[in-house]
């Protein structure tokens, strides 16, 4: 019987075998499930088919882990390949983001508090060390352990050790990852100074702080390569936290108010959801890498509303639908508030960011990494 | 043979028929494992037992729902019926939150947005409308939907409806539940006006406006009974927001800086995270229930952290370890850090927040409504 | 503007705030978002509508949980109230379970292991002494652990406590369930008897046993009304473990084997699989109600796709569909399969069964549980 | 201050932070948290390192990843590079498999349907047919479907198909795959005759049939080099499926006895758990790679408590352990059952079997294939 819907893509034999109707199926079903044959290797594994070619015949999550390496690709085509008209650049320039420099696809990079406690964060500080993504989003712990990694090292421990015993020895634990309480007095020792210093300027000079502008002056100060906002300052990528006083930093700023009779800085964060939005709604195309989820994907999403969708998106997380958290919920979700465009591929990859965030970056951001610095950093 | 840790509770022929050494097992233990039995009962469902007695005998997460009706009874009952010295008023003076009239237990209430989208915000709404808890922590989401639905019903719809669909007909979903576009409109003809008077506020008063004081005047505004901030606004229960901008008040932020040049209210997160620290310092005991995870739960351990820990706690949420995200942390974790007090038997319950909040209460704050009006809403 | 798909039950106003356009939205969505209103309860709390009517308005999960209580309940009513034809007699009479009686609507109940081990293993005895439910279906621990807790106690424990300080107890832990090694000990005291009395019937009067006659020949030996299949054999409703020697039973088959020359009974699975497939083909309809996932589900949902479909539908269980396992697909995968008919309003409720089941039940089957006795006990 | 516990691996610059105490922490905590450094990359990725170092130094699953590769290569260097004693060959000429060839280490493998039915069918049939592992558990689809794809192709599908427009064109989804109804059709053409052939042996022969005498019969019908079973059957390694008849086979069983007055074969599940007892219990050494959970995993774990516990242990899935089920526990849940031995370092990685196990594979087995093939597949 004819199956017109499938391009002969399809495998007819598939199809001799089912009295297939009228339904239209997408067309992305053509792949016949196929996995990597290893008794054909001649002694090397071809990692690159392995991870692209076979991950998106393979079905189950590993569909979704070739689908993220697909889209990702599209996002790095259309900043490096693409072409910004002069009616782009107009509405680029009302982007209040300093030194500010428009491409044609402005990519969201949104991050949760652990993948900066974890080896992740190298891979964060990568990309953003080669101005492949524009702007970054995250929440206080994944602000502060930046910097703590530049004064102290940070252990992989257990997630079974015991929470009274490691008290006892001042080692604080996230996860399978272990921070000394050394490592908060060592910020304490550098971030006070840093705050002195931020509160004279405000009240000599009426700056008005935001999170954005603070991580930009803790990038700055910190001045060390080995940090993810060390980069971000030096290259003009901004970063949103609006909820970063929940941590450390939040922690400091309450201390730092009993150096100066109840009043520390004045952090607004009212000037930076206008500057994520600006950003969002005045570029031509915009896409958004989303690791983890809660406050920093959804900030993400929210802003992308105001131009009626995300051009390109790809969220990874464990977080499930059923509760009805916004972490959970499946791209699809998203499209209904404009979050994400109609007709979108969307992919949401279910899994540990630590297991896939490496093999993905090796795939795409890594492959053009000549490109993105004779484009983007040369100047 | 012996078994002298048991104090005669465990079943002896539990024991009889192992060769049990001197491991030290808690006593806990000692409950056999038995469920409801319907075949005794005489025409009626004696609830009251059904969901205590035998829940923490039932095993599995059931086990854990009959500890979190302890362990809230504790913190009800150390309120109502502890006291407070004369050293603990003192240091209590110095929470500057307005009107703050201290008890034996402050307890922190936190949830996530979707517990406010769905109809767990009427429960909310009690607990704060009676004075049963201090202090509210949320996400912007969670702040704002609360006055949305004074003006909008929203309606239970499916995980599944088709987004773009949605998107044609301006219905967003969340999770299962549908709001209409017409409810944001409605937010915002109500909101843009409070904003204009903020602004004046700050401009002429030097108001400085923070998450917290946003809450309480538009509690205030909205003068509706049905609201959790009108009564949290007329009970002096400080809500806490850091990352308020995260949502639709972030949006309107964004839209009312367009009406005056560019500038909307400063919004002040750094006051904040002093007040809340505070009030965890200075409180005698504290007491924390968490619904769902993120910030909104991270914030209330993360404060707690500056005395030592909680006294006693209830984690109700989905997430899970094993990505080391602190939203899916076992309360263990909260130990090592000082967030949580070593030796409390903090609950970490796995469950939708929508299938046992209802339950929970009813066997726990609302058995002493009576005395919670007598003694906390009589003035 | 109109609304013609919502027969006027939705509330006016929810659309009169958007723009609706021709979209068919689902009937069902017509439910306002509402909670239980503790603050209108005068002292007492109204158990049945906070399960039934405010459940099913309150969104997330309680929506779920709500809807499975009206689909039992559709089970109930099916069976109690229809009327069996003549032609379905006939057609019933090709089911060869020994004392078959017809209804018409055959309910099958599965359930793990975990289920027995827990308290909600006397909510299932209960199901069954009153002729409830039709078949059951669950794994080996689901059906040695009944008989064991004929003999010794199971305690509540801890998730936590250390496996060897357990192992050198001889204890074992389920969860945070306990049992002791000498609750094995009896169990093959009481088993292996039966096995060489089962053995000399095989071998003097050639039968051929299967796991569902062995576990009712099991339920005639314990002859205790604590167990649940002392029940099954009394009321003659079949038990399905194709998995059957997966656990104690299978180790004890193995233990048997020893003492007779390395031979101990034949356990015939496919005579088993006959009967069980003829049960759902027979049937005028039939209904699931399937707690937990794994093989006691897909048994029960594989059964039924050789009459096109199960008619009614409940699914508790926590598993996932993202990594393509059967346990966690939605009922719709089943549906593509026939294993659930189209256009059925299958239930998922995403939940631990030890927090929901006492409750589906109080609101389900006890409420008819005279009918129950009356109709189908009574002889 | 002085950490002896630590033999000079721990980076003395993260203790000297912190005032350690006497507490041991295992030495495995000695790694600091890195990630990959692309910017170290010299043009090309070393996924060796990639894939080994850097994941076990990462945190989170990565961490565990890097231990499943470490915990599987020690399987493969026990298996390879150990000895067997004369002692060991007499207690191993007590498993009663054919044609036997016993190693120092007997590696178990298991898996869920789902691992069949995505493109990791290659990944198994790899392994078995390079003898890198000595037995296989799986369910009934993991057996069926690798038979149906030697008859028609699969394909990749998605998720949230239509269940009943599937229906209608008799496509039968699983997870993201889709099989034709088609498939089945071929299926039955080819197995009817082999169980017609099969009961004419057990009636003339008297031969009793067990699942894995079922599954060796079919892999040498099957005579292609494409399915696991036809390896299985060539190499002599033994396939366990207690629950084999829920599925398509038990679904033709049932067809089959149509043909036959009522009776299909006898499939005894009995000899088949003494098979796999025995042959746990007379290695000299076992080890478990258990992919997916169910009674695949738990079949292994206890077959291997009869020896007081499996030797090696790495399990990779997506179940969780709160609700109580075999599937999701811990290790450690199994040393207290003595299934795993006391102070093995089993490794339980989170993770969709799709997006790990060809990695596993080719930083394991793969690297020792020419050894696998001159030393157990030379005869």
């Amino acid at each position: 019987m004819s199956n017109s819907n499938f391009d002969g893509k399809l495998p007819p034999e598939f199809w001799d075998l089912a009295s297939v109707k009228d339904v239209t199926i997408p067309k992305e079903l053509s792949k016949p499930v196929v996995g990597y044959d290893f008794a054909k290797c001649d002694g090397a594994v071809d990692y690159d088919s392995l991870l692209t070619e076979y991950a998106s015949s393979t079905g189950l999550q590993a569909t979704f882990f070739g689908k993220a390496i697909e889209e990702v690709n599209k996002m790095i085509n259309w900043k490096l390949d693409g072409e910004l008209t002069e009616d782009d650049l107009k509405l680029q320039s009302e982007i209040t983001i300093e030194n500010w420099k428009p491409t044609p696809c402005t990519i969201f990079l949104s991050y949760t508090s652990n993948i900066v406690t974890a080896g992740t964060r190298e891979i964060i500080r990568y990309l953003v060390q080669h101005k492949m993504v524009d702007c970054l989003v995250s929440t206080g712990g994944g602000i502060e352990e930046d910097f703590m990694k530049c004064m102290a090292p940070l252990v992989v421990g257990e997630f079974t050790l015991k929470g009274s015993e490691l008290f006892d020895q001042a080692v604080f634990r996230n996860g399978n990852v272990l921070l000394s309480d050394g490592a908060y007095g060592r910020f304490e020792n550098w971030f006070i100074p840093i705050l002195d210093k931020m509160l004279e300027e405000e009240k000599e000079q009426g700056t008005l702080w935001t999170p954005s502008k603070l991580i930009h002056r803790m990038g700055k100060e910190i001045n060390d390569p080995k940090s993810i906002y060390y980069w971000a300052y030096k290259n003009n990528i901004p970063v949103f936290s609006p909820g970063i006083t929940d941590g450390a930093i939040g922690d400091h700023l309450f201390l730092h108010s009993f150096k100066h009779d109840g009043r520390t800085i004045t952090l607004d964060v009212a000037s930076d959801v206008r500057k994520i939005t600006m950003l969002a709604i005045r570029s031509s195309n915009t896409a958004a890498l989303c690791l983890g989820a809660g406050v920093s994907k959804h900030h993400v999403l929210n802003a992308n509303a105001w131009r009626l969708g995300l051009d390109l998106c790809v969220l990874i997380n464990t977080a499930q639908e059923f509760d009805g958290c916004d972490s959970g919920a499946r791209p699809d979700e998203g499209v209904s508030w404009g979050k994400i465009k109609a007709g979108v591929h969307a992919v949401k990859l279910f899994s540990d960011v630590s297991l896939v965030l490496p093999l993905l970056v090796s795939q795409t951001f890594f492959k053009r990494q000549e490109e993105f610095s004779n484009k983007l950093c040369a100047e």
